[in-house]
């Protein structure tokens, strides 16, 4: 039987979701509970990669178990020999023919900033810190020009490049007033780094260090070194996944 | 001269604000950091104590020194020797005769709660989990008992108890919608474990155990058993000192 779980997790302390040479990943954590609660050794398929830092509140994944445990109460069952920092939401029985990674038709992140002068102790681990203030409106009219189908070569990192480099972003929007501000980005499927890519692009507008045309030029040339800086993983949160 | 200190801190790492014989205290860290910065050993006196695990978006203290760093250079110097989980938000100095303890003359609290079937890693150090569906409208009309000057005895521990027991609570809401939810307390003053044990009393309001009228029993045969229990710590923020 095949079982999908959504799963949520604080990534501070992982080397992403996949298994990695330089440190544990997510994915292993719950493969690992799942071979002490089945004594089966499975592969928990996750919709998507997230990089070390970089939190989830539903990534989505799914394995195959052999298992006569009612599908419902994998979530409490691992959740009992899971660490605090990775919870399955829920779990359930797939449906036929499912798959986590193949039959995502898009993927909804969050960018969570800080805005203040210092540092904010309580949102250090699920915001960015920029201390310079950010004009919220340019960064939102900024934001608009990604929505659409580009290709976004020059927004996403260039090791991890294979097929087309052709995305549809549905929405990209700036909000929040005061010191916590949050980018919103839906699309049918991201390249390596990208969201964090379009969001340090769409800081230095914010902080005037920018200007709309030069987005238009770095989306139009292909070139990456005339896109943003990479902002921090740690702001980064995998919100949905759409099937 | 005198400085006055506002002060974020994630309290997951710390005995307390106050140095602890069992831990480290908030106090002590910044203590040490101004004796690095400045050579001086002084005392960090705060607005009140915060327990174990209890954190500060805006705890107020103040320090005397005889340094010539500008006061409201004080926040970026610090900072820079401060762990992530302790921020000085603000220094200035302090009006003639400022005290953050005497001069206080109220403080507002946000316990927060996260009521979702499974806990949540994102939340997990700011809110307490609470995994039965809250019936916040039920909370609410009962945290309405607590408002006013009450002699508030039985929602207080026992092991810390001088002076009197009256205190006069100015608001107390319960609000959200959905798994996360917020108590507000604003009061001219709190009793040892005051505010957790009128969240827990409110906690058992939403579960359907508790009714109205055991709240005012409670208050009125000043009769600690007959309260709620003391929620747990990482729920509580101080949010707010009133001068």
């Amino acid at each position: 039987m095949r079982i999908k779980l959504i799963i949520e997790y604080d990534g501070t302390n992982y080397a992403g979701w996949q298994r990695q040479l330089n440190g544990i990943g997510i994915q292993q954590v719950i493969e690992d509970a799942l071979f002490k609660l089945t004594g089966e050794k499975t592969v928990v398929a996750g919709a998507g990669r997230t990089d070390a830092g970089v939190h989830a509140l539903a990534q989505v994944a799914h394995f195959d178990t052999e298992s006569t445990i009612p599908p419902d109460k994998f979530s409490f069952a691992l959740n009992t020999m899971l660490p605090p920092d990775i919870r399955i939401k829920e779990s359930s029985k797939a449906e036929n023919g499912f798959h986590a990674r193949f039959n995502a038709k898009g993927k909804c992140y969050i960018y969570r900033i800080y805005n203040g002068r210092h540092s904010s102790p309580l949102l250090r681990l699920t915001h960015a810190h920029i201390a310079l203030p950010l004009n919220v409106d340019a960064m939102n009219k900024a934001a608009q020009l990604f929505v659409g189908k580009h290709d976004f070569v020059s927004f996403s990192a260039s090791d991890r490049r294979k097929g087309s480099t052709v995305r549809t972003i549905y929405t990209c929007q700036v909000s929040g007033t005061g010191e916590e501000i949050t980018v919103t980005v839906k699309g049918d499927g991201f390249l390596y780094n990208m969201v964090r890519i379009i969001t340090g692009t769409l800081i230095e507008v914010g902080l005037g260090k920018r200007d709309l045309d030069s987005i238009k030029k770095a989306l139009e040339t292909r070139d990456r070194t005339l896109a943003g800086i990479t902002a921090p993983a740690n702001g980064l949160t995998l919100k949905e996944v759409y099937y």
